[in-house]
């Protein structure tokens, strides 16, 4: 079984032209990662060659994007992160909670090792050389905590440093600061950020600033040193989820862990498991240890399995055993759905779609069975405390989100998100970072009244939304009914978008639909960042763009984010590889490209000296046009040529 | 050959459960089809079960959605419109043009000949039944010369019929008026339709008005009468149209009728056919003969074909030619690029990526090559002219539209949209029908500009723009970097979207790239519809989402945009047929499905009389609670079970 799991290393995470570089940090000993993909030469028409500057992308491959690298799962990542933590010296370490069998769904060792034996699953990770950490005191040891009181983390200047992508790259080219050079860029359109203020550049007292303030967050349990920070929050990068997780019905350890590295090869941000059933523990500890972006949990799904799955049964005690066992393990964060109160539950009586939330509806159901207010809003500053002993961030749920069109911006969910804004204060009081869950199905129109409420009720704190879904009748293609209003809600401020693929209320996806949701939510997640006018967006589309119209194939296709499938599409029509060279596609053929005329119009009016309008008009054209016609003729009459 | 052809009826036109009716009119003698999908009853928690009523839906597929028809491609569709035309006694029958070799790419007949036998080609569709029609007199004989008239022409009703299908639905099943019913409607949002003005019903006399205003236009040139008539205008539903052709590299035209076929069965409202190189002729007659829908093309294509390829050599003739070629065979709207000037093209030297029009890099060439004015601009009023006598309706072409994020909105691209107001008006004067194509490639917050600035220089004329794409760093995935933009500009007042392709830029889509790009137009447009508030649009969404609250898993297929895809994706999880009466699904297995304790809930909330939040808090639950954890418990015990 281990052996399987080496195997697995294949499809390579790694990109074509492309390679792992690091930045050093100037305050802290860091390095930030960023891929570097380089770039052939353009053609000029005069025959000399132009040098392109190699493209340095934000990089959330972690190591295993890295050609040096072990990549041997049993001994997990580098734990980038313990030194600094350490330095600190606001925390201890401690015996931590035991594993319980019920803890991966058993009834007794006995009963998990037979089971495991039967089923071949993997062994647990070996901890022997693994400490748990807590916070030495009451005080937080959170990144909100050192925010306020003016202390720049490493984690907050690898934050800067690597939201800075675009900006490093241009500088280091230049030899010039990228302050400087922020306001020189050309083909730069601003873009209307509706109250946002993205600086022209990211430096790590704005990042400590935005985190001070909870408009950011950078979700990082002491207990995971092995992620690379980064942050959430709308003055930045619009940033994705990707959920992955078992289920009753497939799935297995080994696919999980493959998945979230494939998940993060293709750009996500953050990853959510969500497993349910057997071995939800030793799942997430081979996530955990192998995972270089924060990894979210819904605490209560593991609490449920605890009691049989009989929401009725959930306690306290379970649910805040629960919380210590997976802070203790690393979870950077925990979706509480502390909003869904008892008096809202009614609201949802007359929905289209009732209540779609799994939490929402776990904690629905407890409220009801019990006739007692949630439980875990009862118990809120009692979690804080422990959510500020390991910094675990909240993501607060949104468990009446509406299910459907019908349902969208109802009573329910307003009145559920009003009690997320009081949570996120009470929260911020114990110094816990905080984000809010959002919606769901919500037809265009009312996406913004979304965004608008959730700044002003929780008073900015990060916004992460789930599509949303701007129709109902596409099952198959919700990762782009979702992906149209990801877009534009990211635009509005909306600071993380969790994916949606296409198998969305349909089946569990399989590497290819997460594939899908990532690269749709990428995208969805760029448009918004031009829109914003994130002074880092713009590049990647220019640097692609310049080598769509040179006919640079190999560039276009490695500057995409999905540089694979975008070879692929190409050689399903022109697999030649000389193709790979032809300036022309097999759209138009070789007779009929406007790349092709715009090349000779651009060379006729440099030859001619035409700059402008006025020079056109009155440069006596007509006596050269036989000229051209001569010139042109010559180029038609064989299109493989480059003259 | 014509086997092959035969053959290709396979795979089904028809969708699961679903038969296409038809709708009388009330003025004229017609019949409006739609497509019925019936639906299976609700089982209601006390045992009963509920009926619940088919849905209509929009039908794009003609006749080849009715299981009555022949569906042999030589006998082509029936001629629908041909009473409507003649009765009007406006129009005659002429000789019309010969058909020429060079119209098909050949020399001559010998050239056209021996290669059709060498490569086994299609021979000519059967004309022997179907004469030229054109204007008797200088009158136009477009429908918005009618309109203009205050005639309501059968075509006029048969698009209101269409456009007013949910109303048709409901009240039928509750025998009362459309309009009557049109104010009761639950679970309707209304839409914001940025100064648009959709009725809650939609009449003949409305749509007379719209088209009299310009506002919209029913492309149906008067030979191609086997078209069933509908509307482009932002006061309707939002269409979509799909582009198909051959091309110098690949595909035959067996296959390009197919692709009609197949892209109207996804639900395209229109076709163009933008095919180059040989048999353009032939191809189009092949298509036109059995299109329900309108086909537009650009026949400067056509032209470049007839001077090899090359730009300076067309003249006004050859177009001209062309021009009545294709309306005499009864394409029903030209892109023609008369925007183009000359002075406008120095615009684009310093562009990122040039002139990224086919249609607008060949007049520009022409222009440059001969220092002359763009002669389809000089033309113009001997092209309306043309147009009038047949009523084909403009798209005028947007020649420098932007082919990159960076080019967006730039002074060549407004330039240009100014003169397509300056050609849209004169074509008004001449009687034409016209709509102006738009971008191309402009991030999310430029987008609304274009929309704007169309309709105030344009005056209100539909527009119709290809995405826009909102990104170009996802080559691969273009169809959904342009359907968020398409989306958008939708709901801003885009009458028609053009679709793409996840091949866009890389290479000639294939079968599952069509379906790919129509469905994702389909959803973004519908998404348009629903935040635009138009009053047939969210009854779909309501008919599905309900559905799916249900359990109803057929029937949410069915009501999809793409049944097939649905519940193919839905059995790669869940296979067994008794998953589909399942009321869980592969997300969350059977103890955990929050739909399934929604149920619960709202069984215990109307058991309980508890239908406000007073109720809830007030009601005394705490004595019921235990009556709830029993049935509760006893619920998740057997949940295969539906007690």
């Amino acid at each position: 079984m281990i052996q399987k799991v080496e195997d697995s290393k294949t499809p390579s995470p790694l990109f074509p032209n492309s390679k792992r570089i690091y930045i050093k940090g100037k305050s802290h000993d860091i390095e930030v990662p960023m891929r570097e993909i380089s770039l052939s030469d353009t053609n000029l028409p005069n025959g000399a060659t132009e040098k392109n500057e190699p493209i340095r992308v934000y990089d959330t491959s972690g190591q295993w994007g890295d050609n040096s690298f072990h990549r041997n799962v049993q001994k997990g990542l580098p734990k980038l992160r313990s030194e600094w933590i350490l330095r600190r010296e606001d925390v201890e370490t401690i015996e931590g909670r035991d594993v319980k069998p019920v803890d991966n769904g058993f009834l007794s060792e006995r009963h998990d090792q037979r089971t495991r034996e039967r089923l071949q699953e993997l062994p647990d990770f070996d901890r022997s050389q693994i400490s748990v950490l807590r916070a030495k005191s009451a005080t937080p040891v959170t990144q909100l905590h050192y925010a306020r009181n003016g202390i720049i983390t490493p984690e907050m200047e690898f934050v800067a440093i690597r939201e800075n992508m675009k900006l490093q790259t241009i500088a280091e080219a230049l030899s010039t600061s990228p302050s400087e050079l922020s306001n020189s860029l050309n083909h730069q359109h601003d873009g209307h950020s509706f109250g946002a203020c993205i600086p022209k550049e990211i430096t790590p007292e704005f990042v400590r600033d935005e985190v001070a303030r909870g408009r950011a967050i950078i979700p990082a349990n002491i207990n995971h040193p092995e992620l690379e920070p980064m942050a959430i929050g709308r003055n930045f990068l619009v940033k994705i989820n990707a959920n992955i997780g078992n289920s009753a019905v497939a799935s297995s350890i080994e696919e999980e862990v493959e998945k979230m590295r494939w998940a993060t090869k293709w750009g996500t941000d953050t990853l959510m498991d969500l497993s349910t059933g057997k071995n939800i523990h030793r799942t997430r500890e081979w996530i955990l240890r192998n995972c270089p972006v924060p990894v979210g949990t819904v605490p209560i799904y593991q609490a449920l399995e605890k009691v049989g799955g009989k929401p009725e049964e959930l306690t306290w005690d379970i649910f805040r055993d629960t919380l210590i066992e997976q802070a203790e393990q690393g979870v950077d964060y925990f979706t509480i759905h502390a909003g869904v109160l008892l008096r809202y539950v009614p609201m949802t009586r007359n929905r289209m779609t009732g209540i779609v939330s799994r939490g929402g509806s776990i904690m629905a159901k407890w409220c009801l069975a019990h006739h007692q207010e949630n439980f875990l809003y009862d118990k809120w500053d009692e979690i804080c405390d422990i959510m500020a002993a390991y910094d675990v961030s909240f993501s607060i749920g949104d468990g009446l989100r509406p299910g459907s069109i019908a349902d969208a911006n109802d009573e329910a969910q307003f009145a559920e998100l009003k009690t997320q804004g009081e949570l996120t204060t009470r929260a911020w009081d114990k110094g816990v970072q905080v984000m809010n869950e959002g919606p769901g199905h919500v037809p265009m129109h009312m996406i913004k009244e979304n965004m608008d409420k959730q700044l002003d009720w929780c008073k900015e704190a990060p916004f992460y939304t789930l599509g949303p879904l701007t129709t109902d009748i596409a099952p198959g293609y919700d990762h782009i009914t979702s992906g149209i209003g990801a877009a534009m809600i990211g635009w509005y401020g909306c600071a993380m978008l969790c994916y949606v693929t296409p198998k969305e209320h349909l089946g569990l996806p399989d590497r290819q639909d997460v594939r899908e949701g990532v690269i749709t939510y990428k995208l969805a997640a760029h448009a918004a960042d031009l829109a914003k006018g994130h002074p880092g967006a713009q590049y990647r589309d220019n640097a692609l763009s310049k080598a769509r119209f040179e006919f640079r194939w190999e560039d276009q296709f490695n500057l995409s984010l999905d540089p694979e499938k975008a070879k692929e599409f190409h050689d399903q029509t022109l697999p030649q590889d000389n193709a790979k060279t032809a300036h022309f596609c097999s759209m138009c053929g070789p007779h009929f490209c406007s790349m092709k005329i715009t090349e000779d119009v651009r060379r006729f009016a440099d030859e001619n000296g035409l700059n402008d309008e006025h020079e056109a008009i009155t440069a006596g054209m007509a006596q050269k046009a036989k000229e051209f016609i001569d010139a042109g003729a010559e180029i038609y009459s064989d299109s493989s040529s480059k003259k």
